[in-house]
């Protein structure tokens, strides 16, 4: 047989943070790379309780096809949560998917032709990157500073089908936008009639203060906007949802349809059953000061052993530090011999649509232990250090 | 904002089937029409069982982010499975997926340019025609007879990316494809280039004999393999797996990432911890057993109602009955009589790739009992033979 592959098909590349990942489970590695949220601080307990009532009290509903939409209840919760932040979305307007990697998957399919523009931010989160390129998008990207892309900067995206934005500690950077920059940027991205894609993957994870209010808000009913459920209770779950406006929603969901039917029923009635009274009130307060705690322990550690010439930002929420190291040094390079003494990390790279940044990289402080972070950081800054001597 | 779509997004439509379940919901009416499984059937102990093992057991590694290849234990059960029916596979070569739809989803993904001939049977599952035509994929129709597609009609498809084939009581005709034909396809397949995509959702709900091994056990390790849970355990699950070539794997894993990172880990560990003992020996049985007489009741209530000029097959496995009414009948404009008779059914012209086909259509017997079964069929019976006078 002749497998001719798509076009397409060029654009799937293997993915180096998932290699990375695969260098992460040897033993004996500290791994600040994966973005893998603490096992340790997953409501358990609620999850169990919660299958084990869906599967005695509905079980056949929870097993059978279902909408492709998703879980009524749970689209009402997701309207109802958004609106607290500030949408004006309705329960039709959200669709549950696969985590938010499908919903970004579904967006580049909806709206990315062969060729097409697509704004992000340099650097942005490697998924969406990943899910757009196949879609074969031309991506732009737009000139940020310490808090994020600059309102003007769109000027270079007009044009283009959407601009993928970020806001809250952002994956890798970990900034966060301004109330300020959110409102200049709806503006702007209104004023040059540029679409706006929100994700929102880890804005319940604020270790000072809630972040402002999503740019989709101030965008009103106009922006898409994605969340997730990964953060605030498990990943393995696979639930996120997209909040899209009427007008697109049909073809949305008929992406849905052909993509996977629907999200697996008994997921979405689990975590209906645990949030639906409250619970991640309780719940997230204790992710936060885990994380918080951990966070700090990386700043203190990056602070005591990071050889002179590296630059860092300190993370207000979310999972991730932003490294600089100086120009003259390559993460990429250095990976093999962080790994062989006892670290992964996330080279910065990958996460530039355009490459280049060779000097960056990315730590995350929320897998291990404040203990094995100042350990990681320890091994790390004794491989920078022999480097740049 | 000014939203543009991309061009794919004009194949992708409203599902017929999916318009017509809608109807099905209304209180009173008889369903022969979704393909929804029987959920007195779903073994939810089994399952509730297997939940509360998973989350007490391994609950952090069931709840975090895992490989996008899927669970190694139960990637290891699908290839022995698959071995057992024939095919040399191993378990490297699969791929879970969330239902066999995503895997129609990525192999269209990963195989169909705009243009590209993808050859599917006269009628085909209508899932799979709305997996591949986003990607633009122009379909050619594979000429048959009452078991299947004909080995010499591939000829047509000479250059296709694919032909897509289920040869196990066909969605939506019920048909099943001889052993002879079946390597007739395959070696003829062979000759020619012709890549093959084999469907298999339904082989195991035999009620007469098992059907004979699948096309890819004789095409060798080159066809690529589609088989589902959702048709042994519950479709809720939305649990699938692609077993596919080893050249392909690799693009197809990337595909899988960019589209959902993993399939639910939570749902993968359920269904291998019910699966690895030999359940599925001792239940898919009771579910033959189930649909076995509901099949003999909607065969006895098709002879005993149905007006002279309609044809139907027997299907001796699967779900469906596929009908023929008079020319001059269009099952489609019947519709609305049907349902306002209490009785829905799916119209067949959605089936064809190249449409016509208006006076045929697909009748489900696994979602209602023996007795609703029969009514459904004199309610259908009554609205045909009125519009016959």
């Amino acid at each position: 047989m002749t497998w001719t592959l798509a076009r397409r098909a060029e654009r799937l590349e293997p993915s180096a943070i998932r290699e990375i990942l695969k260098l992460t489970e040897r033993p004996g590695v500290i791994s600040l790379a994966g973005g893998l949220p603490a096992a340790e601080g997953f409501p358990v307990e609620a999850l169990a309780e919660a299958s084990a009532k869906v599967l005695r009290d509905n079980p056949r509903e929870a097993l059978q096809y279902a909408a492709s939409e998703g879980y009524a209840p749970l689209r009402e919760w997701v309207a109802a949560e958004t609106g607290r932040q500030g949408l004006q979305a309705e329960a039709s307007q959200v669709l549950i998917t696969a985590g938010s990697q499908q919903g970004l998957d579904l967006v580049g399919k909806l709206l990315v032709d062969p060729g097409s523009r697509v704004a992000v931010e340099a650097p942005t989160y490697l998924g969406a990157l990943q899910a757009f390129a196949p879609y074969e998008a031309e991506f732009v990207a737009v000139e940020g500073d310490a808090e994020g892309p600059l309102a003007d900067a769109l000027d270079a995206a007009r044009g283009a089908r959407f601009v993928y934005l970020l806001p809250n500690f952002q994956n890798p950077s970990g900034r966060c936008l301004s109330a300020a920059r959110r409102h200049a940027i709806a503006d702007k991205a209104a004023a040059i009639g540029l679409p706006i894609v929100e994700d929102n993957p880890y804005g319940e994870l604020w270790y000072d203060q809630p972040p402002p209010p999503p740019i989709a808000a101030r965008a009103g009913t106009e922006a898409i906007y994605l969340g997730s459920f990964s953060k605030v209770l498990a990943p393995g779950l696979r639930l996120g949802y997209v909040v899209a406006p009427k007008a697109l929603y049909p073809k949305l969901l008929q992406a849905k349809q052909a993509a996977d039917l629907h999200t697996p029923s008994l997921n979405q009635r689990i975590v209906h059953e645990v949030v639906k009274d409250g619970f991640l009130e309780r719940h997230v307060p204790t992710v936060r000061a885990r994380y918080r705690l951990q966070r700090d322990a990386m700043r203190a550690a990056l602070e005591r052993h990071m050889p002179p010439g590296c630059r860092w930002n300190v993370p207000a929420g979310g999972m991730f530090f932003w490294v600089e190291l100086p120009t003259e040094l390559d993460s990429t390079a250095l990976l093999p011999k962080a790994v062989a003494a006892g670290v992964a990390y996330v080279p910065g790279a990958p996460f530039f649509a355009g490459g280049g940044h060779a000097h960056t990289m990315r730590l995350s402080f929320v897998t291990v232990t404040p203990e094995r972070i100042e350990a990681g950081v320890i091994a790390l800054a004794r491989v920078l250090q022999e480097a740049l001597s």
